[in-house]
């Protein structure tokens, strides 16, 4: 499999929804296998919060393989022997694309708290002239799980006319009060990591005494991820240190898996971006401008895949079930597919047990 | 009905689960009614993490009534025209019993961080201890929910011939990892704070820059006692400040919500007596002496009523539905009775939808 990683830089300017504008921004992204010379075979695949570029394969001496590699791949289900797969960082993500850490032109500083907030809506519009400017005006498929199918959803219905298929998995047509408030924590945490001071300037500071803030935040986002299940299977109440059980700092296993990856994740991820696309996700609400959910998907003319898993906290199946109603309401039922896989996962299991759904992908690109 | 506050001196030693023991210690209560010749009418009331002695009826120019007001009082389900009823504050807690703020003798210091870790049982035991001194041997119920309910569990199986009703209410017999994890981001919170150095020594300090991390802590404390149910019906995606959408720190009712009670807790809750109790919460397996859940109930000579809660994902109905079925496989079913009370409350219905199970415990207490 051919893999690619690029930079495009626009000296165009983007006019965001806030009424704010980059003058100038870029767009890190990937590429798995060849495009063919009618560019009929692209493939779009949205990244989640955290995720970035680099969906499949290995890099050299990488030793794990991008975050959707048991998906995309030649012979997989998102076939790159057949099909040009592409994956674009998304804006305010600190993956190579534009983002609070870059420099603003018209100050010559950093952005840092002065970055624009974006919507889903801003994050597709770049992307959408990306593949433009690569000669791409209509995709195979939009594929996307959490916060990539959220893109995935905008690009179905403010781009009616782009893609054949789009693929939401682990998502919601709005975010609800429920996912704020595990976002909440995150943000109140961050923001009052002693370090924060408005925009983490001492950087010495920070490597000192580290990120605490977007370690208990992202524990938060731990728990959401998993569920009561999971937990259950994963940990039990198995104990760390078994002489430490009457130590108030003593240990059970789960308290340890939130300490590593707490701690692991403040190491990898900026904490302003952070703030920003947590931001970006609670604003999500694909319907503001139509009045309603069956407005919004009045729009849509692609074929509608939406995959729910069953122990799904953090966007519960019965939101992705509304849309799949709305769009037999609107006498759709040829272009929509709706199912739920079950799973005990929790919203982690559209990254990790892929071979329950892969199969739905590949049956539909597959098709002539 | 009147309300007594008293606090009991204990100068006989308390050995501790742990092994480590209080050589003196104090416990804080709360009655309501008055205490029958022969004794015969006592009930205890149980409370949860952040409860406190002051279960029922209001004091003197107090804006709002004790925790458990609409259930406990004259002529309500636990009548005090004709119970005489007792609410014990928790070892560990801050509102009047021996906690990590007192003065530990051996020393001349303030406890701090050198408090030993408590289990439920070390805190019954305790309880006992006062009931006896008072002359109580035996008792007409022990009513609790959420961390009250483990209390009430642990007097039916380590006390059989104590009560002879036990109500929990939305508890588990055993904390499960999903409920560890809730507490892992407040205890993470916490010892983050900045402040905490070891045991928040600095008052000064504190009182200048406030407790953020019990603030950020008891945020992921709400999430678990709402349900997303709830939250929808509460917030929806209410935005607090309309022309503050794209504003960064710009909020959602839910987000004002959580900083609200965050701060508010951190004001009225202190951040170490936090960490004992969540610990103590996590430890709670009521199992842990008998090898198995069935050999722990087995124990069980008192009436048992389980009332859960369906939207409660702190304690789910499962948990509960399993010591119903294990109390059934025993041979008890004319001791055991069951119910799951539909609520879109999720755990915080036992303290907030009390006209949906009162008549249950009021059925039981008035029967002669």
């Amino acid at each position: 499999m051919k893999i690619q990683t690029k930079t495009h830089y626009f000296d165009e300017p983007l006019y965001l929804e806030s009424g704010r504008v980059f003058s100038k921004f870029h767009l890190a992204y990937e590429t798995y296998g060849e495009l063919n010379s009618d560019k009929s075979n692209v493939i779009v695949i949205t990244h989640a919060l955290t995720g970035s570029t680099h969906a499949a394969g290995r890099y050299e001496g990488e030793s794990k393989a991008g975050w959707w590699d048991s998906l995309i791949g030649d012979g997989k289900a998102v076939d790159t022997s057949k099909f040009f797969v592409i994956c674009i960082n998304i804006l305010s993500s600190p993956f190579g694309s534009t983002c609070p850490l870059d420099i603003d032109d018209s100050t010559g500083k950093e952005y840092r708290t002065r970055f624009p907030v974006l919507v889903i809506s801003d994050v597709v519009k770049a992307q959408v002239r990306l593949l433009s400017e690569l000669g791409i005006s209509r995709v195979k498929a939009v594929i996307g799980g959490s916060l990539g199918g959220m893109q995935a959803l905008c690009y179905a219905i403010e781009y009616p006319n782009f893609a054949e298929n789009i693929f939401a998995l682990a998502t919601t047509y709005a975010t609800q009060p429920w996912a704020i408030a595990f976002n909440k924590i995150a943000i109140s945490a961050i923001k009052s990591d002693p370090n924060f001071k408005g925009g983490y300037y001492d950087k010495d500071e920070i490597a000192k005494s580290g990120l605490n803030g977007m370690a208990v935040g992202r524990m938060a986002g731990h728990i959401s991820f998993l569920s009561p299940a999971s937990m259950n299977e994963k940990f039990g109440r198995n104990y760390v240190e078994t002489d430490g059980l009457y130590e108030l700092d003593g240990r059970f296993q789960v308290d340890r898996y939130l300490d590593y990856n707490g701690v692991n994740f403040s190491h990898r991820f900026d904490p302003l971006c952070y703030l920003y696309i947590a931001k970006m996700m609670n604003l999500f609400d694909c319907t503001r401008h139509y009045g309603s959910l069956k407005n919004a998907m009045a729009q849509i003319r692609a074929k509608l895949f939406l995959i729910s898993f069953s122990g799904d906290i953090l966007f519960p199946p019965n939101l992705m079930e509304e849309m799949y109603k709305c769009m037999i309401d609107l006498g759709a039922k040829e272009r929509v597919f709706y199912t739920q896989i079950d799973s005990d996962y929790g919203h982690d299991a559209f990254l990790v047990e892929v071979e329950k759904f892969d199969y739905i992908i590949k049956r539909v690109l597959d098709a002539r």
